[in-house]
């Protein structure tokens, strides 16, 4: 087997509430060029994962209203890859509709998961963590990549690692924790035995499918009910009597942590450079550029006005994202972020990004829904 | 004589450069709507002007660019009284032109100039303060009203007051004193011997004349030869010729400071809360609303989302201005003006608010010309 028997998947739910209102309920984060470069977070994501896998066994998994966006900003991948689901039930409703479905179309298949939305830096590593981690999923683990600790991170979860797997980077994880104190985090850092939870996963469909049985029939039942009819004349009528009562669960909490509870679960550490992009503060400190200003710019803005689109006086540490054309001017501002979109403008401290969350409910209990 | 016998002059001239990205070159700062009612601060001029003039008597002196957008904004006023200068000479040759032209259509009139775009408070103890001035202005004083003031401003000029008249409130203008430092203003207030300088003028227009004529008779010249062919054939001409001759120079130092030298001027002091609205600050100390944030709110938005246009989460001071029909949301913010305009939009700490004007100036040698 040859690294490009993985098949890919992909998949791209989720808002980003925290990124409004760059992302919205119509125009998600994946959707959105982040990074400086041309390409969109999906893009991006699509580019890195070619290193690993073929184009034709790469797969997508979204809902239904966003599945026209992706074939358009993914043309290369077949159609017949977009898993359209009928209504969010979140991940592990996502993952293992695409499992069931490779499972069905190529038994024993390799898959690798990989959400949309996140930032690699250095991608011959991450293509060679990836194909590092076949070896495991090949022998019958549920491989999760692990991204080796830099800061005591409290916005994510984290592998708590065993032994290490003879002549390997491999090791086994004990459990999986969810997001810690300040002081949790500082002793895993210290204990050099934690990694953060990317949420990617590498493993044999059928070895998924099979932990998927017996830690959750009653999801497994439906999927695999699903999968067997993706590709024949009963898909909607299948679709439309079992989606719908499939149990909204985190893959992490279904599967992952159960499985790891019985041995099954193993990690590779990554040190390529990862980072989920969590909110605006991130985006600052991953690409400041002068005075400590980032200007994230817009791929579809006039390019001869582009470039001049933001002036400072006197301004530092500002997270500017011009996404309407206009002229953004700033006098004596410290540490804030600022969006502008053609119907909505957030300006917002840098250490209350995580806040963009509640604004956006507050604005829906408000009715401002359009702009949501 | 009565009231109605007054002449008044409004010059409408200048940007407001402190007021952008609301005030531009083509919308200057009078014809927006910043106190809150649907009037402009033209209109609310001529309004509470009406109380001491007819309005078939008042004039406005503006630039060729503005006078189609006045007469649009202010259609009581006759067609013939709009002065369109041909270009920029400051507001000595803008209000000699008015005081030539009234004096040739009405010998003897009394006028008074007040500027477009200052806020009064109490119109009921402004007219009486004007009508109260008349009687100087008849006995052949330059008139100007002053304000008694209520802190040391130092960014207002004043006026030095000599002795009262008999039985009267006026009192002789020893000295026009530029905006004085904070120490020099403290030791103005606590004479009681100084009034803010309004840029209030009432006078015989016969009076001034010989007042311009004796102090600047390089101005008095060419504008008694426009006057006298403003109302014929030969206007466009002589205006072509003379017009661009005519020194730019305010008219506080050319005739006033001279005229109150030979003892010509006197004063009034007004107690009717006056603010020349300077910058957006300003705005945010007349105008503070819930947890001390001021929204000026768009009089020509849309009335069924205008009110709610601006959410704060945590956000206090600050002054928005919402003038594009976009939501504006903030979070944790303090003491900001924010300013949100189709094209621009401007984000400044308020008590950096007058360097708004030094930032027009950075936009303009970048080139953003489109947008002042």
């Amino acid at each position: 087997m040859t690294s490009t028997d993985l098949h890919i998947v992909i998949p791209a739910g989720g808002i980003g509430s925290r990124l409004w209102p760059l992302s919205r309920a119509d125009r998600p984060k994946f959707f959105h060029a982040l990074t400086g470069g041309g390409r969109s977070l999906l893009q991006a994501t699509l580019d890195r994962l070619s290193r690993v896998g073929s184009v034709n066994n790469t797969y997508v998994v979204t809902g239904i209203a966003h599945a026209a966006g992706i074939a358009e900003q993914l043309p290369e991948v077949p159609q017949d890859n977009i898993l359209a689901e009928l209504s969010p039930r979140d991940s592990c409703a996502a993952i293992a509709l695409a499992a069931a479905v490779i499972e069905h179309r190529s038994p024993g298949a390799i898959m690798g998961s990989f959400a949309a939305d996140h930032l690699i830096q250095d991608v011959d590593l991450f293509a060679k963590t990836i194909q590092e981690s076949l070896a495991g999923a090949r022998d019958g683990y549920l491989m999760a990549i692990g991204i080796a600790p830099t800061e005591p991170h409290t916005g994510y979860g984290y592998l708590q690692c065993g032994a290490a797997f003879p002549d390997s980077a491999i090791r086994h994880v004990l459990k999986f924790k969810e997001k810690p104190s300040l002081e949790a985090a500082q002793r895993y850092l210290a204990s050099g035995d934690y990694l953060w939870n990317a949420s990617m996963f590498v493993w044999r469909t059928d070895v998924f499918l099979g932990e998927l049985l017996s830690h959750r029939p009653d999801i497994h039942e439906p999927i695999t009910a699903i999968a067997a009819a993706w590709d024949t004349p009963q898909r909607d009528k299948v679709v439309a009597e079992l989606w719908p009562t499939l149990p909204k669960i985190a893959i992490d909490y279904a599967v992952m942590e159960p499985a790891a509870a019985m041995g099954k679960v193993a990690t590779i550490p990554g040190n390529f450079g990862w980072n989920d992009i969590g909110d605006f503060d991130t985006l600052g400190e991953l690409f400041a550029g002068v005075a400590g200003n980032t200007v994230i710019p817009d791929v579809n803005a006039n390019p001869e006005t582009a470039h001049r689109s933001v002036v400072n006086i006197d301004s530092t540490g500002l997270v500017v994202v011009p996404r309407s054309d206009r002229l953004i001017t700033t006098i004596g501002l410290e540490d804030l972020v600022i969006v502008d979109t053609p119907d909505a403008v957030l300006i917002c401290r840098r250490d209350r990004a995580q806040d963009i969350k509640k604004l956006t409910e507050t604005l829906r209990a408000q009715g401002h829904t359009d702009q949501l």
